[in-house]
């Protein structure tokens, strides 16, 4: 039998939740934006220079050296004991390491409590706007979003009460990224996080909260994890893309006693297990108190970089009716044109100039501000800040006609 | 507020996926088996002798040396070029590196798949028995299962046809594991796949083709994948877990160009990548041929193993009416009881002499066979496998009355 006497094979009959699935659309518009020379203010990559690649070298040795056969083995689903108790002693509430499950990335976590918590149109509530990923990873599992409406300090409790739904159509939970938030760089205050932990025991609805930027502090640790406030209400994620390495892909989730075994099974059946290696290698990296060393190093050069775009942006922007937020951390603050400009009208023009951003509708689940954009400070230097404002200005003065 | 005064959350309503997931059988029956002094023939563990620590060592230097912040930051979501290349290369027919998708294990190829091909209730075939993981990777997107009766050469065409389904239930593919097959051992002939593939490309079947064991040959190659005789046809899954190492979580799909997107919009979704470090290490170790000089290690450890255990059971269950296969390669063995034992039954008795095996029935997506159960020859040492069978020999004896 040779291959081109086959039948030809039209036999591929794709999922129907593969029909909502779409690439991410900010991977599409980095695409159009890596030209030699552009200043990139779109991606989310945290700065190499924060990468402590000795100290991984190191890890990576004596990791090889004292349990190679270990590290290179398969392993618990749950993941790497030592690296658990890590991770519980870090974290600032009372954390039972048997509550925690490491994952691929924080993106696994959603991708996890996605096929544990959402049925085909259960309504998931999310922040307006909300992370892009998020929206991607429970995409498959077909759920209803609806968005919360949201000002400077986060969700608005009126407006969840309204959006809780009630029977079958009672929201699964609500996402949250309180710190740093990506993609506007808000940070929910004390006492609507009080506010927001009440509201949420009373409407019986459970909250998932992501972390990944909580310890991208500038001046002040950001208030105390929701989670913390109620920990059997709430799934807290947590990474260490940002405080030591993205390309490591480790997350964690900690889950309390309802969902726990539901998210391992999920876990198991995703990847069996995180690399026993990366998870390895972080844990001999954090012993002796490496991140409080090297975590403050982090937040200095971001907290810089972020001044010299607020700097930027005070200097360029006069009277160009443009309004940004001033981030206490992390890695974004968020833009909003003048009324009847579109951000995405506006970003080939800023390409033309060689400066690139995310336009703000991608994160938002319905009814987008066409106005916003996001701005990243963390991948590109001061001088190249400066100049890239000084760019997006001219695009912004030349697109207003 | 005090966390006190919140009132009682229980809140969590799951998903219905959540329901008809399940811990595995396998990792359940290993914690059963976890006392002091039991030689395992149950886990599928390879044999840690057969990791490359040094070759491991010296590539982990090596890439945070002269590549350490790229290795370490967020990366493409369809892996690292150069490790595409080399798989590429390494397949024995004609792959563009551009249908290969890097995948954190074969296990996440699988979810991956179910997500992009399988709806509630859709039609999905597997052999008789099949590999457990890939039951549990199809679950949370709620199939129905259909197994197709199989000999020692595979899947029986006849069968297919009976079960293959039309319109609505069309089946969405079958699911198969040709090479040293887990939890059998048995390989599918060369006639059988060219009978397969024909079949298949007549009934517009698409076929997953899983291949993890493929290079464990003991004195002869397998022939040639299904995928290799009609690639448009065929998803085929790789894995470094078995010629390198298993904790580093990397293993590949080739995929034609009908799904190809949709799978990379899952694997976005899902981890955003595979870990680039352990990408890159892969990559570097590879160079030079290594594995043409390391894999024939492990073939003639196993092959050894094999011979041993094939020995010991020719010498140790004379006249009991037990039966068994003699694989060409991989990592089990298949066993079968007399009439009327259950190997559930058998496993408490092989415990308390120290032995532990996995039992059949857990392989099975429908009427299970109770008198089969799966050994492996690779964990143990030869003496180890010599002490084992006799153990288990002397419980079957007992078990028989």
């Amino acid at each position: 039998m040779k291959l081109n006497d086959l039948p030809t094979n039209n036999a591929w009959t794709l999922a129907r939740r593969a029909e909502r699935m779409n690439p991410s659309v900010i991977r599409e518009i980095l695409k159009v934006t890596e030209k030699p020379g552009i200043i990139s203010l779109a991606g989310g990559l945290p700065s190499p220079k924060t990468f402590p690649v000795s100290a991984f070298a190191e890890a990576s040795a004596a990791v090889l050296a004292n349990d190679g056969p270990a590290a290179l083995q398969y392993a618990a689903s749950e993941g790497f004991a030592p690296l658990r108790q890590a991770i519980a002693d870090f974290l600032p509430w009372n954390v039972d390491p048997d509550q925690i499950l490491i994952t691929t990335g924080s993106q696994q976590a959603l991708d996890l409590i996605a096929k544990v918590l959402i049925d085909e149109s259960s309504r998931v509530l999310v922040e307006t706007p909300t992370y892009l990923g998020a929206l991607q990873a429970f995409t498959p599992m077909e759920p209803t979003v609806v968005a919360v409406a949201s000002d400077d300090e986060g969700v608005l409790i009126d407006d969840l009460k309204a959006k809780v739904g009630t029977g079958a159509d009672k929201a699964r939970f609500l996402y949250v990224l309180p710190n740093f938030q990506n993609p506007t760089g808000r940070t929910m205050s004390d006492a609507r996080r009080a506010e927001l932990v009440k509201a949420a025991a009373e409407l019986n609805l459970p909250l998932v909260e992501d972390n990944p930027y909580g310890d991208l502090w500038f001046d002040n640790p950001p208030p105390a994890p929701l989670t913390a406030r109620n920990p059997e209400g709430c799934i807290y994620m947590g990474s260490f893309s940002k405080v030591l390495a993205p390309g490591l892909r480790l997350g964690y989730i900690v889950a309390p006693k309802a969902v726990y075994p539901k998210l391992l099974q999920a876990k198991q059946a995703a990847d069996l297990h995180t690399p026993g290696y990366n998870q390895r290698l972080v844990a001999e990296v954090m012993k002796g108190g490496f991140l409080d060393r090297h975590v403050p190093t982090i937040r200095a050069l971001y907290k810089q970089q972020c001044e010299a775009m607020l700097a930027a942006l005070d200097k360029e922007m006069q009277g160009l009716g443009v309004h940004w937020n001033r981030p206490d951390g992390g890695m974004f603050l968020w833009v909003r044109l003048p009324e009847g400009m579109s951000a995405i009208e506006l970003l080939p023009k800023a390409v033309e100039r060689n400066v690139a951003f995310v336009p703000g509708a991608a994160f938002y689940a319905d009814n987008a501000d066409q106005r916003t954009l996001r701005l990243s400070f963390v991948t590109s230097t001061v001088e190249q800040i400066a100049t890239g404002i000084a760019a997006l200005a001219a695009a912004i003065r030349e697109h207003k006609g």
